[in-house]
């Protein structure tokens, strides 16, 4: 029999989701039973029918997914992106209309997470087959996104492709004073005459 | 079929979850799926199974609860406070061995809950009952609080029992400056001789 301090516990693994926040999403559950269960139902349905795009590697229900399988989507350019939700955040941009590769994480020895466990193997054979005639590297600017990177180009560099990765800098509204020395620094480094 | 856009959504109905915290936990369901599995299991077997104590109100899977089936604790000291939450809080303390009453609530007409929405009825019976020497009112000194301790107040009064409420004044650790102008009134009206 499950008790108020079981649903606690494993709330409380989520990310994000202290002890206290656990209480409270528990305490809400038991107190709207219909909502309860419909979110029960949602997370069954969601694991057991949500897979991985066979193409890119993004979450989806149909497969290719959506990015995959648009019509009107620029061929010849490829977004390599660790996560699922950096594939959101730069759709949401708007800015770029080609083609995604989902890494499904990013190079983390200390986790056990090696180039090999990363979508990087379809990833080559893709360019092989695909010749995109430019790779836009999106990984992010952390110690993990940065070996991925410097894995990704290394292996990258054997074929005839644009390699370009995201500008890093002064985030827009962020303020030099509050920037770290890192993020400074970069953005000294990467000045642009105007 | 569920996608991930309407797991995020009910995610992000949950109390303290925004749609940032929702994607991120739903990324993190559909990478584990197994922990997923068992938290829909959990959601749905604990709003199943706890249910509210007969004589206290608090959520239990035994009828009567623990607090109240409990042999050791003080029948002479009724605690009321709104929540099961609150309860735990107070019970984390550990300076309270008396029984507990929980309302289920506080009075917030603008929200539609009325006395008539709240445990009071049973309250009222309990007391007529149980016969308590003190009755310690421990409901929040927010608007809703203060709503509902008045109301008790005026129908305990009736009854031949000393009534208390929790003290207000600075947090311990807090810093006069940085009171609000409230806390702080109360905490000169409430000044204690030493």
């Amino acid at each position: 029999m499950i008790d108020l301090n079981d649903l606690i516990t494993v709330l409380s693994r989520l990310p994000g989701v202290g002890r206290k926040s656990a209480a409270r999403i528990s305490y809400y559950l038991i107190k709207n039973k219909n909502n309860a269960i419909e979110l029960s139902n949602i997370i069954k349905n969601a694991v057991e029918n949500i897979k991985n795009c066979s193409v890119c590697g993004n979450f989806t229900i149909n497969d290719p997914c959506f990015f995959c399988s648009a019509q009107d989507r620029d061929n010849s350019i490829l977004c390599i992106v660790e996560d699922p939700k950096d594939l959101l955040a730069i759709e949401e941009t708007a800015l770029f209309r080609g083609r995604y590769h989902v890494l499904m994480g990013s190079i983390n020895p200390l986790e056990g997470i090696t180039p090999d466990k990363l979508r990087i193997k379809e990833l080559l054979a893709r360019i092989e087959k695909e010749k995109f005639s430019e790779i836009l590297i999106a990984t992010n600017p952390t110690i993990e996104g940065e070996a991925t990177f410097l894995y990704l180009q290394s292996k990258l560099l054997n074929y005839d492709t644009k390699i370009s990765r995201l500008a890093t800098g002064i985030p827009m509204g962020g303020s030099l004073e509050y920037a770290d020395k890192l993020t400074l620094s970069k953005a000294i480094q990467s000045k642009r005459y105007i």
